[in-house]
C-alpha cells in the first residue's frame, strides 16, 4: 500500500479518532470490527490492518468490479492474512458496507452553514452537488452503487443498507431540508413528510443518473431541479 | 406448471406469434433462443419448453430471490433438462433478460391514443401509472429491478441491459413524449433532447421508489409530478 496508490487514499493520512466520529453517519453500524477487536497485537496495528483492508477493497472494486472482488484478492492487496479479514467481517459485502460508512461520513457531510441562520438553500444546493460528485467520481460512490445493486439481489444486503446507512442518511437529510424550508418561510410549519418528499424528489434524479443513465449529473440541471422544486412548493 | 401457478401466467394462454411481435421492444435482442433452434423435436415443443423455462424463472426469482435462482432449480421447476436450458441460454441473467423483453413488451406498452391526434398527455399519464405498477407488482418488474441491480455489479449485464432493453425503451418513449409535447403546443418545435430530459425526470422517481425507497409509488404523487414537469416547461 502507499505511494503507488496516490492521493486518493485520504484515510491514510488521518488520525483514526478524527475519522471515526467525523459524522453521525459513521456510527450507523453498532458493532464495527474495531469494537470487536482487542487482542494482543495492539489496537494501533489492528487499526492499520483494518484501514489497509478497507482501502484495498474500494481499490479492487474500482479495478475489477464486484464480481472480481474476492477476500483472497483483498487480503493479497492489503498485505494481511485472509483469517484476519474473516475475524472482522463475514463477507465482501460487509467490508464494502464499512467502507461506505467510513467514507460517506466525510464525503456526504453538508457544507457548514455560512450564516447564523443554520442550514439554508445554499447548503442544500452544495450538498446536492456534493452527492452527485460522490456518485459519479468517488470510490465510495462506486461502493454505494454496488451495494444498492446487490440489495436488489440479496435480502441481507438490502436490510443492512436500507435499515442502516440509507435510513440514517435520510433521517439526517430530512431534518436539514426541514430546517432549510423553515428558513425560507419562518411563519409556516414544515412537516417532516414534506421535507422528506422534497429530499426524495431531489435525490431521485441523482440516483437515476448513476444507476440507470450511467453518466455524471449536469450541475446546471441540478440547480434547475432544486429551483423548480422550491418554486413548485410555493406555487 | 399450470393450475397451481394461477392466472399470473398470461404467457401460457397466448399464441406464440402474437407474443413475439406484440411490441417493438420484444425484438430488442437479435438472436433469441427460438431463432437458434430448429431441431428434430419440432418448433412447437421447443416453444413450450422455452416458455416453461421463462415462467419458471420469474416464479423462482419472486420466491427465492436472485441468489437463490439456479439453472438446476429452473430446470426442475420447468420440467426440462439442464442441457436444454444451456442450449439456449448461457446463464440465469440471459434467461431473466429474455423474460424481461418478452413481458415488458406487453406490460410497458403505451395505452392506445384515445383520439386521432396521436399520443397526448393522457397516454403519457397512463404509461407512467403502468410503469409504476410494473415495477411495484409485476414479476417482470422484479426481473427488471434484479437486472438493474446486477448491472451495477457486472459489466456484461450492464451492456446487455443498457445497450439493449433500456436503450430501445428510451428511444421509443422519447419519441412518444416528443409527440405529446408537440401536441401541447403545435407551433413549437420539440427537440429530442428536451423530450428525453422530461422522460428522465418522470421515470427517475419511479426507479427511486423501487430501488431506493422500496415501496410502491403513490398514484396521486405521479400525477402531481407530471403536472409539475409540464408546468415547469411552459413557465
Amino acid at each position: 500500500m502507499g505511494a503507488d496508490h496516490g492521493p486518493r487514499h485520504r484515510r491514510d493520512g488521518r488520525p483514526a479518532a478524527a475519522r471515526k466520529d467525523s459524522s453521525a453517519i459513521a456510527a450507523t453500524r453498532p458493532a464495527g470490527p474495531a469494537a470487536a477487536e482487542q487482542p494482543s497485537s495492539g489496537p494501533r496495528r489492528n487499526e492499520a490492518a483494518r484501514l489497509a483492508v478497507l482501502n484495498a477493497t474500494d481499490d479492487l472494486l474500482v479495478e475489477r468490479g464486484f464480481e472480481g472482488l474476492t477476500i483472497e484478492g483483498i487480503a493479497a492487496r492489503a498485505g494481511v492474512a485472509k483469517q484476519t479479514i474473516y475475524r472482522w467481517w463475514k463477507s465482501k459485502v460487509d467490508i464494502l458496507y464499512d467502507n461506505l460508512v467510513l467514507d460517506a461520513g466525510e464525503a456526504l457531510a453538508w457544507p457548514e452553514p455560512a450564516g447564523d441562520a443554520g442550514y439554508t438553500v445554499t447548503e442544500l444546493r452544495g450538498y446536492l452537488h456534493r452527492f452527485a460528485a460522490f456518485l459519479a467520481q468517488a470510490p465510495a460512490g462506486r461502493v454505494l452503487q454496488a451495494l444498492v445493486g446487490h440489495a436488489q439481489l440479496d435480502a441481507r444486503t438490502a436490510e443492512l443498507l436500507h435499515d442502516g446507512f440509507l435510513r440514517e442518511l435520510r433521517a439526517r437529510d430530512t431534518e436539514r431540508v426541514r430546517a432549510c424550508l423553515a428558513q425560507l418561510d419562518p411563519r409556516a410549519a414544515v412537516a417532516d413528510e414534506e421535507a422528506a418528499a422534497l429530499l426524495d424528489g431531489l435525490l431521485a434524479p441523482l440516483y437515476y443518473r448513476a444507476l440507470l443513465a450511467r453518466g455524471p449529473a449536469d450541475p446546471a440541471e441540478l440547480d434547475r431541479q432544486l429551483d423548480q422544486a422550491l418554486r413548485a412548493r410555493t406555487a
